[in-house]
Parts: C-alpha cells; structure tokens; sequence
C-alpha cells in the first residue's frame, strides 16, 4: 500500500517533455497523437493532464482537428488581428509572436478519465508556432 | 481513516457534467450559479474547481457580472477581432466561431476554500457561445 | 508520517496573496519575483503553482522578460484590438479593459521542481493591467 502510493506520488510529480519540429514560421501543429501516447506512458487512471509550453513566441489551443482548415483560418486572422510586421519596438523581428502567444496562451489542460484523454468529439491539441519553423518543447506533467 | 481518504479520492476523480442551452448565436450566458451548486454538490471544501468545455466553437470565460453590458460588449468586439463573414477556408460557415473560442479558451479554474467558490467581487463565470443556439456541455473536475 | 502528510495538505491548501500596485492605466508588470519569493514560502519541492487574478479588469499572461518593449508591444496591440473610445454600452468608461481581460485570461500555472519555479529561458510571469494605476491582488495555491 505503501509502496503503491509511492509510486503513484512519482507519476504525479515526474515532468515529461515532448519535441515538437514545428516546418514554417506560423503554424497550429496537431499533437493531439503525441500526447495520448505519453500520458498512456505516465499510466494514470484518473487526474488532470497539464500542458505548459516554455516559449514567448509560441502558445498551445484546443481547436477541431478534423478539418485542417479550421487551423489555417485560426493563424491567418491571428495575422490580421496582429500584423507581423507593424512598427513595434521591439527589434527582432518577432513582437507579432510574442502578442499572438499572449492571445492564445502557453499552458492548457486535458481530464484523464479510465486513463485516457477527454477530449471532445471535435477536439485535437495544437501546438501553435508563430516564430518558426524550430525545435520547440512541451513540458506535460498530471495531477 | 482509510474510508475518509477513499471518499476524498472518489470527490476528487469525479467528472461532473453542466448541460447549458444557448438561445442566440453569440452570446456571454453566466452560468455562476451552476458552477456553485455543482461544487457544492461535490463537497470538496478546499482545493480546485476546473472548468473544460469540449466543444470547439464556444469556450469559458471569468468577467463582471452585475452589469449585463459587459458581455454583450465581448461578444461585439470579437466580432469586429473575428467577422463572421470573411472568406475563410473552412466551408462550414463558423470559422469566426472557432477562431473566438481560441482567442477565448476552453477551460478555466477557480480556488475553493471552505466548501465555496472564490470568486472576486465583480466576477461571474460565462460559457461563451459562438456558433449557438446550441445545447452545450461543461465538464468539471475538482482537484 | 501522519503529521508530515497533514502539513503538506496544509501548504497545499493554503491561498497566499500578492499585493500589485500598478502605475499606469495599461501596463503588462513583471511579478515574477515576487511570484519566485511566495513560492519559496510555501516549500512545495513538486507541484503545480496556480496564479488568479480576482479582478474583471485585468489579467494574467507569461511572456518574454529580457526585453521590457515586448511588454510595451502587446499592451500597445491590445488597444488597437480593443479601443478604448468605441461607443460600447458599458457605460464606466472601462469596457475595453474588460474584453482585454478576457483575451488575456486571468489564470495561469507554473510547474514546481526541486522547490523552483519551471519557467522556460526568456518567460516572464506578467500581471496585465488594464484600468490603473490600482492596488490589485493576485491569488497563488499550489497543488
């Protein structure tokens, strides 16, 4: 019993890291598959599955998955609503990048139930690239 | 003791489910209420109530509730941020919707401690609606 | 073992407070010491620290901190995507901070290991205000 809650405290608290390879410089990348396998390997039943993107360029959103054009609509009008190229003080280039991650955010979560994920029908896991293309990482911890 | 503990586990695993109907296409519904008599049901007395919405053209959000203009001024803003008609790519006609719920998020949390929500002075907690009139769901978890 | 297990659900369950005083109607401001300072005071080695702003009027964001012009950057974007002078029907002359609010979110989480704050290499934590200069209160729980 003892050592059965032990183990459990481990799963809970261990950090994992996904490698995202993002291919342009804006892009809702689907990484719904990604995540599925690795909270199967934490092996939780039942909890919270926590999404945290490290990065100020770049943010992660629940959208539909089914539909690739759902992602492009969402990246083309996050360029209308901040313009790459517009004048900012900022000097690398990127400020379009840092307000787009502000507006879509870095850090989402997902319900474990029967250890699987509790998506909604139409629901996939995008990681959203605004200054790419990168190796990019997504730290994933349960609780 | 051990009785005590499994109770708590089972509180805490549980899943709950809001059913909420929309009546317009677009629109800010406060559903504070819902959320309190849901927690209350669950009868965790400290820790955290999170909010998922599984759907991917609506989302969740926290905002003043004693004056009814402020969400009606969200939902006309967004508007302007993400017009319904504007030759996006997905056929279906709710691009908008999409794109909001993104700009919006699916999923918020709020603390509880001695058994009631802890909300701020002027907050409420909205399901917001994109692509409605619709009958929705809110998933919520206690952790 | 007992007491050792009833002082972590204590730190666990406590909700510490952060005092903001803001110095401008718009201004994205750097807590993230402060935030580093509280959590060192809870001594929670593993965990999830959550951040919530009880105010319908600001937010909460994590973005880059090396360069104070990204703050200024999305502050500056925001007003084009939510005006201050719009003829909105909220008649307190702050509507446009409330929809900023709502963009923003006013709810994040950082991971916890060995006692520290995970944040990636040039994040940030920022508390967004939008109607200051105020005193405002930002709610930390770790679980």
């Amino acid at each position: 019993m003892a050592s059965h809650s032990s183990n459990l405290w481990q799963r809970w608290f261990d950090v994992k890291e996904l490698k995202i390879n993002t291919s342009s410089r804006e892009e809702l990348k689907d990484i719904t598959s990604k995540v599925k396998r690795s909270v199967s390997d934490i092996g939780l039943e039942d909890g919270i599955c926590v999404l945290y993107v490290p990065h100020t360029t770049a943010g992660i959103t629940i959208n539909e998955s089914a539909d690739p054009d759902v992602a492009t609509d969402i990246v083309s009008q996050l360029e209308e609503i901040a313009p790459r190229d517009k004048g900012y003080r900022h000097r690398e280039g990127n400020a379009d990048a840092h307000i787009k991650s502000s507006l879509i955010g870095n850090t989402t979560r997902i319900f474990i139930e029967n250890g699987s994920l509790q998506l909604g029908t139409w629901q996939g896991i995008f990681f959203a690239e605004f200054d790419g293309p990168r190796s990019r990482t997504v730290w994933i911890k349960t609780s």
